[in-house]
């Protein structure tokens, strides 16, 4: 039975002091979510916190200051947003996986592991349901809820560009936009700032991608040492894929990432021709169709001839096909 | 006086047999805005025609397409859209600069050249303009239209992550989206494709990008030979400057282009920190505050120094400040 969205309003209203969770490695979606959950339980009389993600970077912190969680704080309720699996939990939450007595999701490979969910896989992002449950609730769509909304929604839609843009994302950034957020400055923060280190990442990509198969694949490795030297963080090696995806005629985009002296985290994007998870299911991983990842032990030109024997084959299948 | 939106669809209404110019190299905003008149124009039983401007690249060709004037064709009226000056209009509609009878524009610098002339500086692109002007006429947004109309404010606003986007852009977008444009493939299209002569010009830039006065300043140049090595055209070295203007710290970023044996072409992006438009006056030079250019007739390492050397002042002038 799929609850309704008047159900959730509902069952908050029920209860009081809540720990809101973000997932791990959190992004603009989760972090903005779980805010404006946070700014509107608030408004609405209720006590409620997020949780304190040792995840959490400075990058967002203009959203998570002043809500997180003080030391001793005891919830007496648990809801997760955009948390589709409580593996996704962050360490320090583990132990309240059990516990979840509402998730907000909208992910559609959600496991349904909380007393209720309420998951709509419709919805570009989390923030767009939280922006319809401002309604249900009664409550005002304050400047500080609109900049968290903002950042969910522009953050998981890539800034509008995504497959995943509607007409509704369009909709609540306009009335977001209307409650003078700093649009500009959000925008250039979040889409248009490289840090130093992201710059020489993005060089070396740049600089040492092979183009093979006829201009179809294109693939890079970047070895710990490599990322050392560029002093990179986690952020900085984010959706590095981005940039041989958009190669005109490229139909898939490696990228592999070496994590110890033995392995290489691979992540495979694809156009439609290709299958990303079936590709890396030949190697023990798993994903989405045009998007999908696994592990590879063994040396960089050892796993680039491996991924280009792999996609080589599965370009000659669909060409024959 | 401002001229209102009725009385530019009165104007409209009054006269027939249209041709509609766009500006020298068209952008998304020129090119949609006049589609989307032209087809506005025919819904309300005119006879309009694009100007067939020879600068057209295939990029756009979906929106132009079956719009352009027939050989022979004798327009009794020349509407321009988003043309600021005469100056910018294709070499091949030099002939009509004195004989405009409407002017729809967004540029506050337009210098008044025609005989009617709607201006909103206040609109992110004329296509925001247009779409208010198809209630005017009591027009019915298209798909078509609607695709148009996207195109022009999404190329204008750099996909909603410019200054210049409101809340109406994201509104109009909505609108435009429900009319079930492919705005996916509008967007993958529009902001996420690369050329691989592009992708080569990028790793270039990336390459030789020198990084000056402490971080502050990001300048590369490209000769001659570079820009043929790549195969690259126009469109491939545009808004090149968005590569080191999006790194952090960086307050001015520099792009020289060779544009024959003795000349460099300087695109010169700032932030705020710095006024573009003053530091390219010092070489003959002009523009905005944020975005300006200048020639300069010497070699590249010389035109680096001497940026180098103008920009340096400039900065030291605003710590001083």
């Amino acid at each position: 039975m799929i609850m309704t969205m008047s159900r959730v309003a509902e069952l908050l209203m029920s209860e009081d002091n809540y720990l809101i969770l973000t997932h791990r490695r959190p992004d603009g979606d989760t972090i903005g979510s779980g805010a404006a959950l946070c700014r509107l339980l608030r408004a609405c009389g209720k006590t409620a916190y997020l949780h304190n993600n040792e995840d959490f970077t400075a990058k967002y912190e203009f959203l998570y200051d002043g809500l997180t969680a003080p030391e001793g704080f005891e919830p007496a309720k648990i809801v997760t947003v955009d948390i589709a699996d409580t593996a996704l939990l962050p360490t320090s939450a583990e132990h309240l996986a059990g516990d979840v007595f509402l998730c907000i999701d909208h992910h559609s490979s959600n496991t349904n592991y909380a007393q209720n969910s309420y998951v709509d896989s419709g919805c570009c992002a989390v923030g767009e349901i939280l922006f319809a449950l401002i309604n249900e609730l009664g409550g005002e769509l304050t400047q500080e809820i609109a900049t968290a909304i903002y950042v969910a929604i522009s953050t998981d839609t890539g800034c509008f560009r995504y497959a995943n843009t509607t007409a509704n994302c369009h909709i609540i950034a306009a009335a977001c936009i209307e409650k003078d957020i700093e649009c500009y400055w959000l925008n250039k923060m979040l889409f248009e700032t490289k840090t130093r280190a992201r710059f020489n990442v993005e060089r070396f990509v740049f600089e040492h991608l092979q183009i093979l198969c006829d201009g179809k694949v294109a693939i890079v490795a970047i070895t710990i040492d490599d990322t050392k030297r560029f002093d990179a963080n986690q952020d900085d090696l984010e959706n590095l894929s981005n940039i041989p995806r958009q190669i005109e005629g490229v139909e898939c985009a490696v990228i592999m990432t070496q994590t110890d002296s033995e392995n290489y985290k691979v992540s495979v994007r694809t156009s439609d021709l290709l299958n990303a998870s079936e590709i890396c299911a030949q190697f023990g991983g798993g994903g989405h169709k045009n998007a999908a990842g696994c592990t590879l032990r063994m040396s960089a030109d050892e796993a680039v001839a491996k991924i280009e024997q792999t996609v080589s084959k599965a370009l000659g299948e669909c060409v024959a096909d």
